[in-house]
């Protein structure tokens, strides 16, 4: 899917589905964290009007979403406890910091490593709903349709606006976002030999 | 106006008219900070779903805000830079830090600093309405207006949150708000000596 390196097992979804309501209260803690990296970078990346104005569009879609799963953990009776300490998100900016410089401005790195989690949250998507049970709500279902899409799209504003970012060295946003590919897939493949079933977004 | 036990010296919206670009520049500022402060008291305090949602919609109205001072920023040519040092709200958080300990949780006075925060501006806007020029745009005159009536909103709703978020010690909260009104009445006066402009919100 996209430029994802490494596909999620299979097994993932099978064992995320047993456990809707821990899907859930992770999938709430992922929609914050995406809304509050993409206002991160705005506020370090300010001065281009343009990039500000399409990342606080996609904060506040991703707090909308946000809301939206709170009302399904209400509605379940469900707890939203501290967030976890997100290992998948942490080691995939490592790994950034750690691949060799090019003349690309910081920005690009970090608007390739949103599109990235976005394509595997898209990606995990995909697969839960291929296995959820006949007995999952049919008002959840269709969230995570929509929400597949959603993050389909935001992969490729983010991919968009590395390649506006990078202006005249746009030609180097590929070869750079495949490299950062590769160290996802890494991640992820050795995330999920430590723990089976993961989060949803990595 | 509201709790506040300093007001704001008139000369400083005298002077902050002479320059409406630099108001809005730090205006931009400020949504953005209100935003993410309001997430950031979410991610802190996620067990309280109630808590939750009213702070989570607090920042996706500070955020719409925030794009519609980019908006004015764009259409007057203005560049946003990095956000300046905001010494008003860290010596707020450090004065309160400092309160004597009450058997009120933290949430209490955190909730309590951003009513502070938006009482502020509100009453700051409504000194800036007072003297806009002649040659100030119906919109951005018709903006200011509706973020005046907001501001008093959410300051509203920060204390309800407080009083519902200290439960059974909700007699503590009116006074506490009072000690803390009081410190920043001394942080306002004090940075009104250093910095005769000051920002919107203090």
């Amino acid at each position: 899917m996209f430029c994802l390196r490494a596909a999620t097992d299979s097994a993932w979804a099978t064992s995320a589905v047993t456990d809707l309501d821990a899907v859930l209260v992770d999938h709430a803690h992922c929609e914050m964290k995406a809304a509050t990296n993409a206002l991160s970078l705005v506020v370090r990346h300010s001065s281009d009007l343009g990039l500000v104005r399409a990342l606080t569009e996609i904060a506040r879609e991703e707090l909308e979403h946000f809301q939206r799963v709170v009302d399904f953990l209400e509605a379940r009776g469900l707890r939203l406890g501290s967030p976890p300490v997100d290992d998948y998100a942490a080691e995939l900016r490592r790994a950034m910091n750690r691949l060799p410089a090019t003349d690309l401005p910081l920005v690009v790195d970090r608007l390739l490593v949103g599109a990235l989690i976005e394509a595997r949250s898209c990606e995990r998507f995909k697969l839960l709903i291929q296995v959820l049970p006949e007995s999952c709500p049919a008002d959840l279902r269709a969230f995570y349709e929509e929400l597949f899409a959603c993050e389909a799209r935001h992969y490729r504003q983010y991919v968009d606006l590395a390649l506006r970012a990078a202006g005249s060295l746009a030609a180097l946003v590929e070869p750079r976002l495949q490299a950062l590919a590769e160290a996802e897939a890494g991640i992820v493949r050795s995330l999920a030999e430590r723990d089976a079933r993961g989060t949803v977004h990595g």
